[in-house]
């Protein structure tokens, strides 16, 4: 089967998207993860548009890179202007890269509408700016802005321009759905006849404005595209660009494809998660392949099936995608939920002990609680059911206060009293708002004795009213996120007191990590003891 | 061109995505909503898997629906079991449903490995089934699934499965990939088969696994299949269901086939927000077709062409459904929004003060304010900038404590100093909760100036981190729902502080209702003098 390429822009359209903005460190740290995993090429950055990026670029080509090949981005030049006088091309060619990616019009609605320049002044653009750069000793791959909508509304004239950007130099020509207004069979149906004409490959960039950006990529693929464009998580402009995390899974696993590195897909969930963490932004937990929600299975009769036989509910098994089955506590669950889940905390499935859990969970839920989201406290619960639950603080009193200053300010105060071993330890602390000011006086409180806590951070909290026809006396319900170095782990409160519910969450969310924390320590020591023994034999 | 149903089952297969979960009032709510768009089908709940479903059933027998048909789900009955003594068969024919919706496995690997019974048995269960059904007086619609994996592993038995379906009295097969692990062209020259085959209408159901839900579901909708199941928003187990809105927007802009009503569309954007609001998770911004981010321009050469002709980087027009067009960079975001908003008010469309509420609406949303869901903050943002607004009262100070006593119950007293007209009123009260008790102390302060506002009570509230990434620390939205005998409106406050995020929107919910009642009653003065003028005349 066809080896297909794999064109990463993520640190260039990707950046374009709301909200995401890398620094030329960012940039490097990405650029060698994807070099590891075998992206054919890596399109880091614009230097006609951004300054950061030249930074970049001066960096990574003092990197070896073994598989990936850095890509430097640029428009065509400028309409009635010297190529070698442009300024945007003289920054391209200075970022030094050896291969150039120009993107020009192949739409004669775009070049006499939006350029507002003639059909051959811009077919001009292309030729010119590609030979020049050629002759600079660079290779040249020319995305084809707006294909599909060009060819919709001219074919001759977006197929001439792709055809003299082969003739120029062009070693690829990339059709891009820049306005991601296109349906998979056009795609396909244009793909074919550009492949059928050029004597260069041809690539694929697609935009998710219709939802359909992978199945036009896979399309494109099928009708003879060799190379696939996009960015990790489908980050970019307005609806984003194809999910290449989608795409390389599907090409492989549902195609059969050769991408990247043999090993490479195992590593997919984690690739999605670091960029992810890089800018900063939530995970996208029903993402495909990767979310933390793509194997977790809720419904009774789904879990119930999954449990013994996994393609019951499951297309590929998780681990090949280095993600992992879940199984969600939930309203709808029964018996097999519950076991599933403590399955996974490899306790004996003892049936009374089962029946306890089950009851307390079912009690929990009719007071307010949810665990899907709290894996964290129904993995408490479930240790207190067992009795092997062994708290490593006991609340004795807590204080908070909120006031506004004669300024106008407002001042948060809150006291914590606790029993950690024999000690009492009594703080305060204060804080942007009282969940902020308790948790701070809390680790005032825990820090001494258990530093590990420091390494975990609550990312994110959620507040649920529930009966919510009783107006502000009703129940809330605090869901809050914490994470370390590996982990992240939901913790739930509830209460009528929106103070007391986020208490309850964060204590469980500091249990949860210190119980966490002895257990891999326990395991670690056995792992030791082992070996020693083994070694003895 | 061929009119296509649209069968929604974000109220159960959506209710089974993680973290989703519909009261039952909130499922009649949704229902009356997706009934005034002409969705044609709503499956509202699965009676025998959820006890609160039978509520739902009961009610929305009552509401007059009159493009909506509300519809039951349920499975086959169990192996090896008569249907008349089916406990589930049961529970379904009492949701008292014209229409009830049954699942039934179209795989042999399913029936044989799966449910662990015959081949010939899972026939059984499926034909007993739908004739048990039809012979009580309703009708049914089949769901196979498994279908398109079933035939993938044994084409003759899913056909058959679906053949003996039609023929026991299904008025319609739905061929659902329930794994989510088919491929467009497979869904497509699968559907054409069995269309080909059947004597009844097709449906599609797909799950987005694979990212290509949605175009999976075009796909069939071509080969002949005119009935779509999906979610609002793609809400649904693990990765989702095909996302409605995305389908809609397809099938009728970009194919041309007739869907819901012929005004539909247009209120694309404020239904998914509506459901996201509904099950208090965040909007998708890079959401196709109607996120916040959809038609959101932030490169410069996108900004200036799409600016001069919107074509340059827009597929449509963010009218068609609803959303509105945003530039990043520019004073000119959400000029279309604010112009429609403000029509709501019946002021002048005079452009410094457009500008002016723009300028002000900006700034607030960057601070983390959304008046999407907060007319009532929004109404009185206006009266601000239109120099119209007389505050009814002036907050001098407060201050919120919660502790818990030796006992371990939570205490909480708020006090609150404010200023009425000529005098201070410094008033203290208890509540379950701080934002209870703060209320209440409010209310002390104001009722006996303002006893109209014991007419108001507020009913719901909702709690959202902003830029999370701060953890405890981060910024709060706090969004009050209120009501009153005649209307309901909302309000909202954010704050590093969620007490002060609270007082913000309860201030605000406070004077939009003295506001209100207010121009009522000058409206109703203005009409009497008018009826006198006439008389004299």
């Amino acid at each position: 089967m066809r080896r297909i390429e794999i064109y990463d822009t993520t640190l260039r359209d990707g950046a374009q998207g709301e909200g995401v903005s890398f620094s030329a460190y960012d940039k490097l740290l990405l650029t060698r993860r994807l070099n590891e995993l075998g992206f054919d090429y890596i399109e880091g950055g614009y230097p006609a548009s951004n300054d950061k990026d030249f930074e970049y670029f001066q960096k990574v080509a003092q990197i070896p890179l073994d598989r990936s090949t850095v890509v430097a981005f640029g428009m065509t030049r400028r309409k009635g202007l010297d190529v070698a006088q442009d300024s945007g091309i003289k920054s391209l060619l200075e970022a030094g890269t050896k291969v150039v990616t120009i993107v020009g019009k192949a739409s004669a609605f775009q070049a006499e509408q939006v350029l507002r320049t003639t059909r051959e002044e811009n077919l001009a653009m292309i030729t010119d700016t590609i030979s020049y750069i050629r002759s600079q000793g660079r290779e040249v791959i020319f995305d084809a802005e707006h294909f599909f909508d060009g060819y919709k509304y001219d074919s001759d004239y977006a197929l001439t321009a792709v055809r003299l950007a082969a003739e120029a130099g062009a070693k690829m020509v990339v059709l891009c759905d820049t306005n991601g207004g296109s349906m998979p069979e056009e795609v396909a149906e244009i793909t074919r006849k550009v492949v059928e004409l050029l004597p260069v490959p041809v690539g694929i960039h697609c935009h998710n404005d219709c939802d359909v950006a992978v199945a036009n990529s896979l399309a494109a693929v099928d009708a003879g595209a060799s190379q696939v464009q996009g960015t990790i998580n489908g980050f970019g402009e307005r609806c984003g660009n194809a999910d290449l995390i989608s795409v390389i899974a599907n090409l492989r696993l549902k195609k059969g494809y050769e991408v990247l590195t043999p090993d490479a897909l195992r590593h997919l969930t984690a690739l999605s998660r670091f960029v992810y963490e890089m800018v900063n932004m939530p995970y996208r937990n029903n993402q495909p392949y990767v979310g933390r929600s793509a194997f977790a299975h809720k419904g009774g009769m789904h879990v119930s099936g999954v449990s013994r036989v996994p393609q019951s509910y499951e297309h590929i098994d998780p681990q090949l995608v280095g993600n992992e089955r879940r199984i969600l506590v939930s309203e709808l669950s029964g018996r097999s939920n519950i076991m599933a889940a403590t399955a996974k905390l490899n306790i004996q499935a003892d049936p009374k002990l089962l029946e306890r859990i089950l009851a307390k969970v079912v009690a929990r839920e009719h007071a307010g609680y949810q665990y899907e989201a709290a894996q964290g406290s129904f993995d408490l619960l479930v240790k207190q059911c067992l009795g092997t639950f062994k708290p490593h603080f006991e609340r004795l009193a807590y204080r908070v206060n909120i006031e506004t200053e004669s300024d106008g300010r407002i001042v948060t105060e809150a006291t914590v009293k606790i029993r950690v071993g024999n000690e009492i330890r009594h703080e305060v602390a204060e804080g942007d708002g009282p969940v902020n000011a308790l948790d701070a006086a809390m680790r005032k409180a825990l820090n001494g004795t258990f530093p590990n806590l420091a390494k975990m951070h609550l990312v994110d909290y959620k507040v649920r009213v529930i009966n919510s026809e009783a107006g502000t006396a009703a129940g809330v319900r605090v869901m809050i996120e914490s994470r370390d170095e590996t982990d992240s782990w939901g913790t739930v409160g509830v209460s009528e007191n929106i103070i007391e519910a986020s208490w309850i969450a964060l204590a469980d969310s500091y249990e949860y990590k210190l119980c966490k924390d002895e257990e891999r320590e326990q395991q670690a020591r056995e792992k030791v003891e082992n070996v020693g023994a083994s070694r003895e034999r």
